[in-house]
């Protein structure tokens, strides 16, 4: 017999929470919260639809794992720290070992980064997962895209691209999702970047999480602060096992066009910048690479030691691809 | 050449807004904002996915205000005011027409209750909308589940079964969605009682909406109090437009079991119901009708003039339909 809706939300999305700030959980008709006073509230929300932000077959401990991660990576970008999500779960049938998994990845990420689901809905359909995420940030403090001012420096953390390997990997049937490569197990589990994100508070004059590719974001930025950007090439941070496995220019797109690292684009200004670089990469526990700086103008332009070079490909648009 | 994912948010979903607590709206990776102090945020999310919540065809208009409409009815069920809205929307393409016509639906209603769209995410994929609104509500005011005691009188407000009637006669193709037709318009643009709500404060001891029916949802409302309910059959309010086409026992069929009014079902003690059932119905605006009561034990009881008479058909759930 199959579970019915108040049921799935019963046994598989009703968690007891040690936040005292929740006031009234899953189960009524909304949640009631209590925000901390003198701060912003932070809001933000993505889906992830099957076959377009993961391949069918994906472990559900994985898609839960995305579904709060693709949000938290957002509220990490703001510099906030996360509070409370929501999640409104469409899928074809109520299967329950897929709902525990799914669940199970969802509770795992939710509870290291001390965030409460509050409340959601779940529906039959096509498997649609979307979830909100609620944080608080001082509200002078918050990051935001539009902040970045020509001769800033421009700084990426960690390895991006690896990620998109992994998924290339999974997608031509190399390797499968059981493998324990860690290049599918960054593409299956990526962590938010919120300790760095809260490292970034009142050092970075801008930031956003790259989502959508670092070229293509970086020029999403760069427009937000009305100015032009320059990526130096040979700056990139390549990761040593794509180093190990492609070539120089399969990274390079890899680093470029991949979006599933959730780590952070920002900028500081270049004056004392590296000093402050090390002290965020200490605070946050992982490397932030300087890869280009701010100028005058539009759009991003790529050099390559000091020449000017086309890239070709854009960032991810979910609704050109 | 179709719009891209970002063209398509700042077209048609970044408007200007006269909330003044919206720091930073639209276009970066989470909104900012600045609850007022000493109240209770409010958090509510629901999702509506094509031939399951609204049929294949449904005018864009009518999406865009039901994707609002049912989460600010979740806040009037907690006596909320609403206050922000995010958007999550996957749908198979960007058509033009159509995101022109849900967001003119969406934003409509949200004008009319003060309701700023505040972030989202546009995605291609299945036709599913989700949205998750946050409001306030001083703490010890909201509108819960759980407070209804034995000797509560039970109430609801408007003519419930009305939308049902209106999509009744959609599924039959008796009548077209341009009909104008007051059933078709009720299943189309219910409007949420948010007003009923704020009237509810302070006065009602138990509420919520009326979302998979009466009868479903009377005996959510009593399980969350741990109590009984009686359903006077006699005393259901039947709209005469409904009386005027339909036999009395269908008529409580679609009043018992239909759930796309945005009715709120609440509990008062049953001293002094009446006069503060006035005034209450004065300050919102709406009937509200007194149609059983809370009783201890559990369970809800149909009675017809004092006789117990089994009621067949549950409430709507979203897994078993």
């Amino acid at each position: 017999m199959p579970l019915g809706e108040f049921e799935v939300i019963a046994r598989y999305f009703t968690r007891a929470t040690p936040r005292r700030d929740v006031l009234l959980g899953v189960g009524d008709d909304a949640a009631l919260l209590a925000p901390p006073p003198g701060q912003a509230l932070v809001a933000a929300t993505d889906t992830l639809v099957e076959g377009r932000h993961f391949l069918p077959g994906t472990p559900p401990l994985s898609v839960g794992h995305n579904a709060l991660a693709v949000n938290l990576s957002d509220l990490a970008a703001m510099g906030a720290d996360p509070a409370w999500a929501l999640l409104a779960l469409s899928l074809p049938d109520p299967d329950e070992r897929w709902l525990e998994e799914f669940a199970g990845g969802l509770h795992a990420l939710a509870t290291r980064h001390g965030v409460a689901l509050v409340g959601g809905d779940t529906v039959s359909g096509p498997l649609v997962v979307t979830v909100a995420v609620l944080g608080f940030v001082p509200a002078d403090a918050a990051l935001r895209r539009s902040g970045a001012k020509p001769g800033d420096a421009v700084y990426v953390s960690g390895t991006p691209g690896v990620a998109a390997a992994g998924l290339d990997l999974l997608r031509r049937g190399v390797m499968t999702f059981e493998s324990r490569d860690p290049r599918v197990q960054r593409m299956l589990f990526a962590e938010p970047r919120l300790a760095l994100g809260r490292a970034l508070r009142g050092r970075a004059s801008a930031a956003m999480d790259v989502s959508d590719g670092l070229l293509g974001d970086l020029d999403k930025l760069a427009r937000a602060s009305t100015v032009g950007a320059v990526l130096e090439l040979e700056r990139l941070p390549i990761a040593p096992m794509l180093a190990d496995a492609y070539d120089r220019a399969q990274c390079e797109r890899l680093v470029l066009h991949g979006g599933d690292d959730y780590e952070l684009l920002f900028t500081m200004p270049a004056d004392g910048a590296a000093a402050r670089a090390a002290e965020i990469a200490e605070q946050a526990g992982c490397a932030v690479h300087r890869i280009g700086r701010i100028v005058a103008g539009e759009g991003v332009r790529c050099l390559r030691e000091g020449r000017e070079e086309p890239v070709t490909g854009g960032g991810y648009d979910h609704f050109a691809h």
